[in-house]
């Protein structure tokens, strides 16, 4: 029995963990910190847990924390993670972090999030954890970036194109569709019911910061820097993202091919589910599976691949506790 | 034209009022304020404004906004209105206040809002806004207390039945189903779309400072206290509130006869709309209208009367311009 | 490993019978039926179980089901389920019906369904399978009546306090608010996003058909016919309903004293939650789970039971696999 | 007062229409017609009407209803318009076609529509509907074809541009969010509400009949015929339409430059509505009223501009009174 820690246990993705964490036969979650008024059963803040778990929440404190478990998922805000945790891994724990806070390299981070970046040693050891592109290098991990949302259901609508070469790089457009949880659970008018019911909006068009995450792993694949545009928008619904994205083929190619591409590379993926040619996915057909839905339409030299998966699970915390089975050699597809 | 205030302006019963009286012929709105950080034309905040009306909407300053306007809407939280009334009145301005601060009597007021009332002079000269029951007050009156919205939809629903004195006045429930405006324009996380959507909870049972508020009225109709049991729940909607009044009667009246009774008692009523007998209203026949529909089920000696409102117009804003038509002599629904 | 069959698969019911049997570790699906244009496999269907289960939902013929499968889930429309269950029994095969049609008593269910019952034989063998009243029942059993969601969310709510006496039988309301789901999936135009959505209505008052259900659980732990006001109303939520019961307790008898009565009644149970004094349900607390959670609010003679289920769980496939778990000696959570 | 009347009046577009009709100041319905089981009062089938109009709503019949008004909406399903329109034009009275019966030529709409066309006479003679490129033809117009709910918004949105011939108009795509009342008022499972709600899909990628409306609105203004790449959304809102129209620019323009081509195309319009530069519109903005709301982002050689409509008003009956005011010398606004 893997000990497993969660800090920042009162998120909704810190939620989805331990939902997930409860079921899963292999762990055992040992600790549970946020930063909470007061310490309480994590079932007094997450009513959907009682009867599962019954562990208290406590208040951060990493030196407790490292002692009680073997691996612990960050479900922390951006620019937290990177000072907790260079202290797990000091002591030899197993880190996931949930943040951006590893994700892109230090200038890039920079650039994007604003600060500092206080800990460019473990950021180069850092794998970034999407099992489609990096299961090999996530097996011998001990510190695991976890993917955005976004970046997780657009990059999976590409890959497999830019990795075929079939692709003008210049052409690459993610329209994306998120659900609110997306936002996280915290207090803001623009996040009110009253303001996403009956609504749907346009924001940080080219500005937001999974912006250059996307560019890192399609350019990563294609050997080379790529420019994305990418507009996302926010849609009156709870959980899941769908990205509509946009690629000119660079030479003619036919539509049952296209498909094929898409197959194969999958073929071996649990979690990504090709449509069949002429199909396309709908949100709730992934929403509360860790599973990506995928359809491709051809159209000319237009390539329209669009792309669903539940935002908390395939794009948070389904995603990791995917990479903690591959890190710990556990079945793949455990607790999901 | 009427030189019209509206005190409160960024809020969701703020932009329903301005939205009515841009379209109203009688008047002209003269001041906006409200607490915002730095002024800026309405439809900088209400972008459904914009092209209809482009007055800024400034600060708080009683002294300014008092010698610009006739007649000012409070869309002021509880508690403040008090302080800003008696301002207004004593320079012969007209008032109505949808705040709760002028529809209860001082004991009440202090018992169920946990503050001192600091106006006990205009509270007794403030009329009630209910149309259906006070107009002929309402004509007259400096002051209306514009009611609240439960207490509008509950009242309406009960009455007729009350005034004919058929009810055994100890039988009283009201389950409200109420949208998530009812909460006003703000930020928490009980109120963030994630938390709402997907979601119903019943709340403060018997204990949402509304429920003296329904007592009031059905006991003052009654003439004798009532007591009445109050249970409101939040459900995914923007707008309206749907009431269901569970009534016991106290002798033998067949299902026609109180449909008569509640049609005969809103025969003249241009806002309320009786179902025929077995018909059933829902919220969107009322959504984005003034009107409040009603439909009656009898079942033995249990009557079921189920009212539907928008709760931002009948439950708010468009009663408060009610409520000024009928203080100034417009025609009753003009604007609405 | 049982060989367990669905007939009827392709409403909401089958999809989430087929979701928890496919993770049921003591369970083989073998066959799926229901009407379908053409055969196809599941995942075709609900796209939601494609890469978990790829079996062919074929057209129904009870001939071919019957050797291949040792119990039946039966997710039927009333007055279907009575022609199919006989062929099943009397090969000896376990059936579990979700249809209403063993449920009642032949006259109450010919009063309210307006067909002829023709298994009066069956009918009078089947157990009503709400496992909180009769589990030892059930263990025996070779036909389960899956209880209605409506009363399984409102028996549920009001059995504690009826067993033990404590209310005046005549007065109970049960004021209940479901989602969507519940109608089945289904062309209608009432049923259609645009009526629904910003929406809520009150429907078939005192005339809907689990008024009698209802009457029935209750009226057999009271020992004594038993009448109830039954209020459903159609909310826009996808999944779940909750239930405001009201009842009038018929001496003195304290909150705390009340709660613990809930407490109780319910120790044992593995999918009954109630809330501690003073707290409410909220309906995502169970949605996706077989839980019942329950909060109750005593105010003066008057007590409210709010309860809340996951309609398509315990309210309907859930529960059904917590009664095949019962029947076979599985962990009765198993797959839950 | 003209005498107006509306066949085909008990769809969302029908609806809406009376709605608007109904405050009209210089109109007055005097006929309304329908495909319906039993004459009836149109409040009947719509209670939002109740109060404001109570005209029965007849079986069709064109030799009754062209006596009785001088301008007719056509708010019928396409196919079947051209087989009516033809009836009230050659009495002399003016018609506005809401269906796609007139709005393309006839080859186009036998390929998109896949039947024969019927009245090759006037679809000759009909004017397209769009006041921003037309008004002068719809001045004169006998018959107007109103735009398709997509076409508007997306017309809307690349216009400005195409016009000023700034764009590479091989790069045209739109990707488009629709609420669920774009579909009509009709019962099918995939509109249902336990469908649409908590979801999002794609469909009919570059195949869906407004593509070519879409083609024909801008390959007319640029004077050449344009290709474009149109993906539309089904979201879970009620009403409106969101379109992201991606167009790439042939030469180096400032995002200012862009904004002020916007604001000049659309100065004198009184329903085009353009953001302030860096701003981006939202869909409750536009909600409920005539307006289109449109913010541009600008980022290298991509230019992304955001169109908000409501898909019944600015996208189909809004749009129709509006043509309607310009043919008849009324207001624009009148009754918007």
């Amino acid at each position: 029995m893997l000990r497993v820690g969660v800090i920042g246990a009162t998120g909704y993705t810190g939620e989805e963990i331990i939902k997930i964490l409860a079921r899963h036969k292999d762990v055992k979650i040992t600790v549970l910190q946020a930063v909470v008024e007061s310490e309480a059963p994590i079932s007094k803040i997450f009513p959907q847990l009682a009867g599962k778990i019954d562990l208290v929440c406590k208040k951060p404190d990493v030196k407790k924390a490292k002692d009680s478990a073997d691996l612990f998922f960050l479900a922390l805000p951006h620019t937290v993670s990177m000072s907790v945790a260079p202290e797990f891994l000091k002591e030899g724990k197993k880190v996931i972090d949930l943040s951006a806070d590893y994700r892109l390299d230090v200038n890039e981070y920079e650039k994007w999030y604003g600060v500092k970046h206080k800990d460019a040693l473990n950021i180069k050891k850092a794998v970034y954890g999407l099992p489609e592109l990096f299961r090999d290098k996530i097996k011998k991990a001990k510190l695991v970036a976890n993917p955005g949302c976004y970046p997780t259901g657009a990059s999976l609508g590409a890959l497999p194109l830019v990795k075929a070469g079939l692709i003008d790089l210049s052409t690459i457009i993610v329209d994306a569709k998120s659900g609110a949880t997306g936002a996280g659970r915290k207090a803001h008018i623009s996040l009110s019911f009253s303001e996403v019911n009956e609504n749907v909006k346009a924001y940080k068009i080219n500005e937001h910061q999974h912006k250059p995450e996307i560019a890192m792993v399609i350019g990563g694949v294609a050997k080379e820097a790529v420019n994305i545009v990418f507009v996302p928008h926010l849609i009156p619904v709870n959980r899941g993202i769908l990205s509509t994205v946009y690629m000119d083929l660079d030479r003619d190619v036919g539509a049952l091919k296209i498909n094929q591409i898409y197959e194969d590379f999958y073929r071996k993926e649990p979690f990504v589910r090709v449509m069949e040619e002429g199909e396309l996915p709908a949100l709730r057909d992934v929403q509360h599976t860790n599973f990506c839905n995928i359809g491709i339409k051809v159209t000319g030299k237009k390539v329209i691949a669009v792309s669903c998966i539940d935002n908390l699970l395939k794009g948070a915390a389904g995603q990791a506790v995917q990479n903690m089975n591959i890190m710990c050699g556990f079945t793949e597809g455990e607790g999901l």
